[in-house]
């Protein structure tokens, strides 16, 4: 049996983790927006990996209270000073342009230019990211030491762009598992060249795809799940407002971003602040017994920010490691390969399948003998000889199960009563099921019916 | 729009705090008790302030478990020596005549006196405040450096008092808001020259009414407020026997004592310790960042033992500075004009006039996009540009009262969620009802009935 | 009245602490363990004390997941070396044979005999206790020290005992009280020469139940009591399966086991985590000022194992002093006359009694007077003198009493909220009865007719 495995110490994360940033390095330089010929070049890219589906949906269409902007494409830009010389050039970072920057072609004064021009004075080396996306206009984002250093003068701009009616496009896997409900990974991939956030959310998404589809040809999967991978905002709006009837089927949810990083895990708990998928992460993150943070739901952030909009309210929460804002790099040309490790993105790529393998497996057991222990020893499910002082883990969490296999209480439930591990407390369920002492409740069952209380 | 502020900050505490200051001087030297004229000559000096009533109930009168007492008045008291010398006068201090004594006249030895003497060896230089309302006694009370020079010798004793059918007085100021729901302000004022305990109490309940008056003169309130000033116990028990129909219109209430100190405020929690007013006054205070304390609700203190008795069980808490019994002045002749300052008065007054401002505006707003965000940036309400690190409070603040104005959370839950203070929060929302984004839910209400889900 | 008292400061500890160590002498040299005449000789014994009546099951008799297994009886044991010398001998104590060991007479080398010897490395002066209960082989345990000893040769084995259908015996002893709701007082009589594990519970629960039929002789106790005396887990499945029709009548249970050592006391809450049970030892437990333990419910120990199997989760928790396995002499020789002692006993005595003194008059009071407070002044329960800064602690109990008499809340309720005894709260609770201001809330009750709201 290919059962997935939660004990995360059994995956070797080396071997994807290269392979996912060996495929962010070929996504890196692409110019990304939340529209436009970036994000189709991507999910090409990432389609080489798995099946994606992808969708265009035309500017103009209504999503809530929102409308489907007009496409964005770019081919060039750049700053020319006085004597020719290209001070700002896209070539050279997309970060240089305003995302989303109206085409423009002219001469102006230093004077001009400058409230066009956005960098950091407080990070002077870095390339600052800024869109414009609801409010036409146009822009450069640039060095603090670089604009500093620009003479008084004529400079030339240019911004080769389109604004023009297309489409928004987004890619869509789904996985069929043996119920239609419904376990939704979602991951923005609107950003231009800047890794942590979120290339990492895009090659992590791919490759935990990319693991469940291989499982799920072993043997069927419990859940279907839905891979989106959509420009941030106005594509989880563009998604929830096309597939209303699909919603009601999500059961859990994971926004996928900033998990490249070498900082510890952060999980941000959905708006329900005590759902499965809550509970799921935190106990995966608590077995690691490396340090974590888990946040509070608060309405900023990511994609979860629509989900988990009181019309929704879905169960989706976001496993991060250091989340978004709260690193020096985040939005700035220093989010680059060298900001994110082969190791990270594997260590999080094996964490969020050790939470998908506990969702999978976590279901509600009935003890077949309620009444009073049933006699494990001539099962050889016990030691033969009593009367030691210490029982071993495996026996104590077998009492564990028996105990609480009332259906009522998931296996979740008994590990976090018990203290052991999910892995372990499902493994011994497991057991006393092969030994006819535990069923499965489910309803309509045949076997449930024959043991059922 | 003159809608109540909680931002008390803004307001000018050092004025009223000086004008309650006067009033507490010119009530300080009046004799009061459960019944008489020193309450009669109080409520009348209030009503200069403020349209009070005063209400009579007969002696005798039967209030559940207890009898309006007969009335008690006084005009001298005092103890000579054999040498005709006043070693009690009355005239000094009324706290020297045990409160509710029967009339004597009478000569008697130092021992025979001495079991009507009631002093405080701890404190010898202060009078003891004594009382002995339901048991007909006589007696005085005197700093304990004082008993301990009496000499042996004849005394003459005079209480020139009355105890006989009469009335208990108390006021009450009725202030009709725009529901019939109402805001409970009761402070007790039989306490004779006792400053914190409890003129301070009076003079700042009589500043609240006026600040109401004046507000509602400019814009109806939402509640309606009635404000008691009675006799302690005696007192709201009569109220409550004579006016059981009103009680279920009491949504909220707050016991005024001790507010004239320097001490931290100390907010007694009601019976039911989870409402409404306990979240309001516990906010506000937190919201002041200078220490508090929050006391469950004991059945014992102030009048509030009777509106939680558990046959009403109302939402009445108490907001006081130092606690009833807590400081060393409490019922002694060093509760006076020293005890307490023009500054504490204002802010205690500020503290209640923001409870009452965030219980005004503490309504359940509806989303009207609850599908998503709206797009507040088209509104301007929102930074244009896309990719900064921080976010401004206001507009965090309109995400998280966007995200909960789902009809189940008041302002103050969201408040309570967010962090952030009630008044931001108020503000904000109705920044976003001004842009059509949210509508106040209200039962019957026409634009409710357009919006709501 | 000779109501049961919650004080346990008035109870004499030491006189009924050495008859329980008198009692423990006498049985602690009988062989006992789950059947056999080990147990019913221990039964008769504690027989001459209480009114126990004994019950005989049948092998082969099926209880649930288990059957009552063949009846063991042994009359002696030993190893002989090849000298002739015992060098393991049951004569000098029972715990040398492996409990249930089948009979067997033979010579065998020591290489032949050792996977049959039990010992201890870590402690090695004692003998350990094994058994061997459902998987038939034979073996003895020894003192390590001894073991290492033993010289290469042949050996003499013997053990003469008999493994042969017969019965499993137990001892109950019901108590009937005003009503057939029960409280079940459980331990288990299995074990041999071990004196805190567990003959420290059989005569702690000899006592209790000899206390509580003198006071019910004086004046009929509410609960009915059911004392069981019961081999361990097959025990307390064998009565389970035998008087299912029972099972839903035990209100309140205690699992007595390991009181005898002078350790802290420990309370195991029961499946339920929150039952009255669990409630009451708490509060028992901290009135007694000094340190003690709670522990959640976990499914292994002793027979709550059973009590609260899923499938009767009946409220049974264990009150022990320190918990199995938790000291070191716990199953072994060091487990004896010495290490138990008459005053930890009487102390464990005492506080079982205390706990039922608090199930018995834990009821639910009326306030006759629940608008407002009762007069208490002038019925003589409240200080005639008012004003003064501190209350009796029986004034503030009793308007805790009232003000939470609501038919809500049980006496241990308010005892819990107000932080006073229960022993006082009970106290004024019957005070406050006597004057009529309160009735217990009883269905049916005449005089509850009369007053119920």
């Amino acid at each position: 049996m290919n059962r997935l495995s939660v004990e995360q110490t059994n995956t070797n994360t080396t071997e994807p983790g290269q392979a996912m940033y060996d495929m962010m390095a070929a996504l890196y330089p692409l110019c990304r927006s939340i529209t436009g010929d970036g994000v189709r070049h991507s999910l090409r890219l990432i389609g080489r990996a798995i099946p994606l589906t992808c969708h265009e949906v035309p500017t103009g269409t209504p999503v809530f209270d929102w409308t489907v902007p007009k496409e964005w494409n770019i081919r060039d830009a750049y700053v020319k000073n006085a004597s020719g010389e290209k001070v700002i050039d896209f070539q050279q970072s997309n970060l240089h342009v305003l995302n989303y920057s109206a085409p423009v072609a002219a001469r102006m004064s230093l004077a001009a230019l400058k409230p066009h021009l956005f960098s950091l004075p407080d990070q002077p080396t870095c390339i600052p990211y800024r869109t414009s996306y609801y409010r036409e206009t146009w822009g450069f984002c640039l060095a603090h030491n670089v604009l500093e250093q620009l003479e008084e003068g004529d400079y030339e701009v240019c911004i080769d762009s389109t604004l023009a009616d297309g489409h928004l496009t987004y890619g869509e896997l789904v996985l069929p598992g043996t119920s239609d409900e419904t376990v939704l990974i979602s991951t923005h991939c609107c950003h231009p060249s800047l890794c942590n956030d979120n290339l990492s959310g895009m090659v992590v998404s791919t490759y935990l795809a990319k693991a469940l589809l291989a499982q799920s040809a072993e043997q069927p999967l419990r859940y279907t799940y839905r891979f989106l991978f959509i420009p941030g905002t106005i594509g989880s709006l563009t998604w929830l407002s096309l597939h209303e009837d699909e919603v009601t089927k999500i059961k859990h949810g994971l926004v996928v971003a900033c998990v490249g990083d070498e900082g510890a895990f952060t999980y941000k708990k959905s708006r329900q602040g005590n759902a499965a998928i809550d509970r799921a992460v935190i106990h995966t993150l608590a077995q690691r017994q490396q340090p974590y943070q888990v946040l509070d739901f608060s309405p900023f952030g990511y994609d979860e920010r629509q989900y988990c909009s009181p019309g929704f309210n879905l169960p989706v929460g976001s496993l991060t490691r250091t989340p978004h804002g709260r690193f020096a790099e985040y939005h700035t040309s220093d989010d680059n390969l060298a900001f994110v490790t082969p190791a990270a993105l594997g260590e999080s790529l094996a964490t969020y399948l050790a939470v998908i393998a506990l969702l999978e497996q976590n279901e509600r057991y009935l003890n077949c003998n309620p009444k009073g222990e049933p006699q494990l020893g001539r099962r050889g499910l016990y030691s033969a000889f009593g009367g030691k002082k210490d029982t071993k883990a495996s026996e104590m969490a077998m009492l564990w199960v028996l105990n609480y296999a009332d259906g009522d209480h998931t296996l979740l439930d008994i590990a976090e009563k018990s203290g052991y591990s999910f892995a372990l407390i499902a493994e011994v369920a497991h057991t006393l099921v092969a030994h006819g002492l535990l069923v499965r409740k489910e309803n309509g069952s045949k076997e449930n019916a024959v043991h059922e209380l």
